[in-house]
């Protein structure tokens, strides 16, 4: 047995979430969930473990890591505790849910990674996120990305950065350029970790010289959204898939224009992160006092693959726990302390205030509350041969 | 990679919750976390994993075999996914939370079993539970034994069984006829396996002549609530800490008879079910068509004592999923089906819809969904200048 002293250590990246802010993020969960329900996004609760294939079913190397692996003395088979919903969302789709016509989920759920994702990340997040299937137009994206802009400003964020991206540019140069697998890997590597010096040793080295100039400015094209007309101009005589992912990423500016005028956009070209996943329009959402992303999320249209249903997909996913740094209405505690005691009058009169929604707490014998210990506001007191409330005189 | 029609398969005792099942679960929770409150249960929420022997402190061995184990990548100490969050809440009350008086907590989380637990038991059950801190009367238990019986209720629950029993009384008569530990555990095991047989033989076998009287029918006292007189008469000159069981079983029998007249109480002494976890009073309950108990609890008072912090506690845990079976009201699907297109008026008369917490999904281009597949019982149209909502023609 360990000394008490150690026994209440918690693992790094991983936290107790108290009272107060158990309440805020219960509050922020209720307010989301249904946020989504009203935009036709229906809850589904995935199992928080199951069979590693099919947890990481369609992504990458990154999740594997990610993931606890558990064996399943049952079967003898290898599980994983879920690092990440949107995979189990795809096999729901594809198996459990057969819907020909475009289908909306929602979740919120906790995931655990073997190790935090970022800076002060938790390993424990509480994942919340929102799904769009059956649905290859940009429409979808513009309506993922206003849902969530929406779950944003009900979470209380201000100021937020919309950053673009789409994976189908870097794709279709990479085609173009006819690269070879390590060598595609291998670039992808540098635009991740938006390596300048070594792209730009790589371009000229490994890419034939016809197809240098395409590619040799990708990591460059990011800022805001000017940078448009600059890929533009440099990518007029690209593939029709470069052209179309352009289009994709105007559509989305222009409706988020409309809808969301505050929302500052930037664009980031060369944003090649999860792209094993992704396949289309991608984006982060960026707040201030943040480092790291606070959303993030975009186009995986194979995912059901592995499933025996790949069909087209959009949506995003963020940390519940992270947005609580942003400012909710405080919730204020308040209640009414009653008494000891079981008689019948007494018994009713909390029954009945509670049946009003009221927060009671009842002193216990030998172990008296003061009011603000318990967080309460007012009290009962007997009074005309009935129980009454009147304030705590403070 | 696995086959298609093998990725989707789930362990056993792990399954998805479907949208219509999630809803009624999000409900259920809600309603349950609510009521909690108004009883001044504060939510709180410990991490889903954590060191495994602060997982384990204070409980028996069942715990650790239902307990995946995982290793920290970041110290190389094992941890634990949770199977029950009560030791978590221990630890928080002994180290997060020092408040000298009485502290109530309430959570509801997925754990995790490496077994079910029962017949037809989920792997992955939401745990919903309460925690009554720093009161050992039995005024204590009676507030947490009303608190689940009125949660029962609003879940629909009917017709229950209260089953009680008091670990106080075979722990005493244990001590009065000197067994040892061995003994002791064995005489356990056949009470927890209601193995009368064995138990017979066991008696006079293994035990003082003096005490064989006193120990012999245990396992029968069980029934109705006349158990309670014949137990009187048999340990009438029984260490007082038996006569202290008896009358705090008592007290909840006249208690819960005056707070919930139509639950049927049953007794049973021999209950030391959670032995090496429990100290006193315990419970469960019973309802028709479920083979297990719907939720059970009871005073564990040295639970924190691994976390430097032994007061006393009282509490009960159930599976929420399982509570999906009463019968609770159904939750229609309602909701306005929006055209295609994003110009200013239609986009503000759906926004306005869903301010006023209206369900509106929508239409995308070429992925078109009658009102019945999106669950819309009305729809947007176009006239006098302006959106309108009305009926889908059935």
């Amino acid at each position: 047995m360990v000394k008490p002293v150690d026994a209440w250590l918690l693992p790094d990246g991983v936290a107790d979430v108290l009272p107060a802010e158990a309440a805020r993020l219960e509050s922020l969960r209720r307010l989301l969930l249904d946020h989504f329900g009203r935009w036709g996004y229906a809850l589904v609760l995935p199992p928080l473990m199951e069979y590693l294939e099919s947890l990481l079913s369609g992504s990458g190397r990154d999740l594997a890591d990610l993931t606890f692996k558990i064996t399943d003395q049952l079967s003898g088979r290898l599980m994983g505790v879920r690092a990440d919903t949107t995979p189990q969302v795809a096999r729901l789709d594809a198996h459990c849910l057969p819907s020909q016509g475009p289908a909306r989920y929602c979740y919120a759920g906790t995931v655990l990674h073997t190790r935090p994702m970022g800076i002060a990340a938790s390993r424990c997040p509480v994942q919340i996120g929102a799904e769009l299937y059956g649905h290859s137009g940009v429409e979808s994206d513009i309506e993922i990305i206003r849902l969530l802009l929406d779950a944003l400003a009900i979470a209380g964020a201000e100021q937020l950065h919309l950053d673009l991206g789409h994976v189908g540019v870097f794709r279709a140069l990479a085609a173009l350029a006819a690269l070879d697998g390590d060598t595609e890997a291998s670039l992808r590597d540098m635009l991740t970790r938006k390596s300048l010096p070594e792209w730009r040793e790589a371009i000229p080295a490994r890419v034939d010289a016809e197809h240098q100039a395409a590619l040799l400015p990708l990591p460059e094209l990011a800022g805001d959204i000017s940078v448009l007309a600059q890929a533009r101009e440099l990518w007029a005589s690209a593939p029709s898939a470069v052209a179309q992912a352009l289009a994709d990423v105007e559509a989305v500016i222009h409706a988020i224009e409309q809808s969301h005028p505050h929302v500052v956009l930037t664009l980031d070209l060369g944003d090649v992160r999860g792209y094993h996943y992704h396949t289309g329009l991608v984006f982060s959402v960026y707040a201030p006092g943040h480092a790291r992303e606070i959303a993030k999320g975009g186009r995986y249209d194979h995912i059901g693959e592995a499933f025996g249903r790949a069909r087209p997909a959009t949506g995003f996913s963020a940390d519940l726990k992270q947005w609580l740094a942003f400012s909710q209405p405080a919730l204020s505690a308040q209640g009414i302390l009653a008494p000891i005691g079981d008689e019948p009058l007494l018994r009713e009169a909390i029954a009945q205030a509670r049946a009003h929604g009221q927060r009671v707490v009842q002193q216990l014998p030998g172990a008296l509350l003061s009011a603000g210990e318990a967080g309460c506001d007012r009290e009962f007191y007997f009074a005309d041969a009935c129980w009454q409330v009147r304030a705590v005189a403070s």
